[in-house]
């Protein structure tokens, strides 16, 4: 995965016809007001460096702004929501708040996509790039399934909760046990990083929390096998 | 972890101090009698090389015979499931049968303490090396939980059942699934890589065959993710 593409004009068409793009690199300094006000309005991940970051890139002419594409499309909950209910289909989505290891992004989507989970929906920062090896470990399934990319997650979570999906999120803090909430329901399950959890805003919002009981508490489990746990005890109580 | 020791006389003490030796490596063609016979009586992994390969470890005169150390030590079931009844417990065992990825094995060893499992048996040939990395990715669980090393699966299967633990194998072949089975009573879970699951002798001797019915079946789960699923139904049915 070394797709790129750069220079202004080039990816202003790409950005506006829709092509996947993972993250784009800018000089500092450089400021394009309507190319920067694109960028933002669509959630494209994007990051100041020094112009020398750039230049090791590629020799040629960048004019200071260079774009990765993405290994995979994503797509927005606004649009793959609708298309869930209307398939006559009782929700199961999986949020993934800031995980950066691209091996358990990898397993946790190949989980979702065995367990019939409708949409991953990820943050378009502080999240491991979807490339190849991404790809890879998840045994194609990123292929196969519809990625979400969203700006604000806290503001998706009002979002599906505005639309009857209830919300659990994973928290080593939570009073109550994974197997004691009703999944039944239309859901969507939050899983934080091992070292961080979820954002705090989210915890606050969401309309539970749970955690996996241990025997031993000397470190919490890895986050695909976690998350594994939980999207099995709904696919368990939905085939029950 | 480049901890080795070489020469027939060091190894042989070794081996009868019970130093916790990962794998011998002996130069082709030559055969010890008795160093063989020692070797195969302890289970310890060995494997005949050309001179080259062994002359690449070391320059020093390693007389065709140099032995890695483990980054733990082994124990043997014998021994260990005495210690489990003494105890007051209800044995809980994780078997794995030839898994060869390291990061898995970690993963699995976290969520095997992490649930209290009282001990992880593997088998002397076709697993991954219990070193640094394994160490690291269990996030130093394997460090904590007294790992048996059998010679032969087949024969460990029969001594737990003769024992009164029930042996319950993951495969996806299986009619069952994992959640109508009661892991209340002493249980042993084996779990086989993803790529050959379990071997033929030890599915045809367990007491139960048990799978993870899928939504999609396009692959098998990751097996550190489906060992997850199976160890943490046992924890949640013996805390209910």
């Amino acid at each position: 995965m070394n797709d790129y593409i750069f220079g202004s004009q080039p990816i202003v068409e790409a950005i506006k016809n829709n092509a996947s793009i993972d993250k784009i690199l800018i000089k500092k300094g450089k400021q394009s007001e309507s190319l920067t006000k694109l960028i933002k309005e669509r959630g494209i991940p994007y990051q100041y460096v020094p112009i020398e970051k750039l230049n090791r890139i590629t020799r040629k002419n960048h004019q200071g702004i260079i774009a990765f594409l993405s290994a995979i499309d994503f797509y927005r909950i606004e649009d793959v929501l609708p298309e869930i209910y209307e398939a006559g289909e009782l929700p199961a989505i999986v949020i993934l708040d800031s995980i950066t290891d691209v091996r358990n992004v990898g397993a946790i989507a190949r989980t979702c996509y065995s367990a019939g989970i409708h949409t991953i929906i990820i943050p378009s920062k502080n999240f491991a790039r979807i490339g190849a090896d991404a790809v890879k470990t998840s045994a194609g399934a990123l292929l196969k399934m519809k990625v979400c990319r969203e700006n604000d997650l806290k503001k998706t979570v009002s979002f599906l909760q505005e639309n009857g999906i209830q919300v659990i999120a994973a928290s080593e803090k939570a009073a109550d046990d994974y197997y004691n909430i009703d999944y039944t329901g239309p859901t969507a399950i939050v899983m934080g990083s091992e070292d961080k959890g979820i954002s705090q805003s989210i915890i606050k919002s969401a309309d539970y929390l749970v955690k996996i009981p241990m025997k031993n508490e000397f470190d919490s489990l890895n986050v695909s096998v976690a998350s594994g746990i939980f999207i099995f005890e709904l696919v368990k109580q939905r085939l029950r």
